[in-house]
């Protein structure tokens, strides 16, 4: 099931996509939700209901605008330095990686469409992307164990953790340069765990204006998927909406030699088999 | 003012704090909303309508739970390394400090009662404290000048920035080692910018069992909280009930010779001039 908030007709609500289709959830049951963190919320039991629904009330899937899937959730954590292949160029840019798993936050109030517009901000002209795979967290838990990690995520999207270079690097904490106003692209949909499978078997991408720059499988990750669940629920207590953001392959802009970073009118796109692509312009921050 | 969220034979709700009286808002002014959130995204006007709040239904202060005045903000950010003989002692642990502003996030699952237990992990025996001046914001606002960095601010409560240090160490980023559930008790109020003063003038100090470990004045940060508020803005959007926790000063557990951690029964006191105090026990981790 590939689950969605969208914008249709001037109202917002959640659906699942089959084909070039929408079907509306809510609508068509009114016994589930109206936002996709309430359904969360709900659990296995609304999810699998959520299933069951035939539509009704539906919409051509070119006919809405997909927003963020997860708008407000409470958390969204990103792991640093998690590709072999991107510690090696990290390490060329002064960062290197301690034996443990790295966290920072994106700040929530970053989150941005599948296809919103990024801004260029106006104190830095170092904007870089990262493609990755992000875990939407589907049960509250703490110390969850390796073996039960699988049951506490309800599915995966694409998220680009555009960054901003100079800003990450001034701090050792780096998050306030990951956190800029619409840096936070997600979605465009989650894919639950039963129909994506192997959320480690997965090729993931990212082009710049049609360029291959980003292009590794997931199975590399240093710190996987359900150890990085293990390891942040041994600290607190992970949240339906949480986000999860995986770490990124090799390719960044950063350290490419000279460094190239995105300007105004450039297009990003992530892309991850088995999920699909978010599409991200960047354009001048408004005044 | 003083504002507090609270429960009460068993409803929660919000008020204000006059002497030994807790003067509901909502109850006494029914166009007031029910919870702080929703207060401060009101912005001013209500907060001059709850000012006019005469009482009505009231509760002795003492028969009242106080809770977290802002349960749910959508950010807990915090500076480190922010007072001078604090950053000395950091050194001694292998903490240097930038020239620039140092961010953390604190988890928001991590938010905790004025008088909330605290507890013990099970996987860390290094548990400390950090007395903090809170600042907590009152408008949606971008690139504030410091000019106008005091307005966007709707007022200041005392916080203990709660830290699990090998957890903090084990990572540049800190973040997850001052995440851990409960480690992040905020209260009692908020007290408004009108009743407080300057909030560069105030003592802070905090005692373990009764021993004073951290006394100073917030005059001695190194970046005060209109700076904090003018860097933060640069990069994104701060919304009505965000916290920032301004920097704790020297006297840490971490940093003492030999280190001195907290341990199950402890009592930590937390008091700011001009606020009040929060009060937390130390008790173990529950199953």
């Amino acid at each position: 099931m590939k689950l969605v908030t969208y914008l249709h007709n001037g109202s917002t609500s959640i659906g699942k996509v089959e084909g070039d289709l929408v079907i509306d959830l809510p609508r068509n049951d009114p016994a589930l939700p109206e936002t996709m963190q309430e359904l969360l919320e709900a659990g296995p039991e609304a999810l699998d209901r959520a299933r069951a629904v035939r539509g009704g009330f539906t919409a051509p899937l070119p006919a809405v605008k997909l927003l963020a899937p997860v708008p407000t959730p409470s958390k969204y954590l990103a792991i640093g330095m998690n590709y072999r292949k991107h510690v090696a160029e990290a390490a060329k840019v002064g960062v290197h990686t301690p034996p443990t798993q790295v966290w920072f936050n994106k700040q929530v109030s970053c989150i941005n469409d599948p296809f919103g517009d990024v801004h260029m901000p106006v104190v830095s002209t170092q904007l870089d992307y990262e493609v990755e795979l992000c875990a939407v967290i589907g049960r509250r838990c703490r110390h969850v164990s390796r073996e039960d990690a699988p049951s506490v995520i309800a599915g995966y999207m694409v998220c680009n953790d555009v960054s901003v270079r100079d800003w990450q690097l001034a701090s050792q904490t780096m998050t306030i340069g990951k956190s800029f106003d619409t840096c936070g692209p997600i979605g465009p949909w989650i894919v639950t765990p039963d129909e994506l499978g192997d959320p480690h078997a997965l090729r993931l991408r990212l082009w710049v204006n049609g360029e291959l720059r980003q292009d590794d499988v997931t199975g590399a990750m240093i710190h996987d998927i359900y150890d990085q669940v293990v390891h942040l629920s041994k600290a607190f207590t992970l949240e339906p909406g949480d986000l999860l953001a995986t770490g990124t392959p090799s390719g960044v802009g950063v350290a490419m030699d000279p460094p190239s970073y995105l300007k105004v009118g450039d297009v990003m796109r992530a892309e991850i088999d088995g999920i699909g692509h978010i599409e991200n312009r960047v354009v001048a921050e408004p005044a």
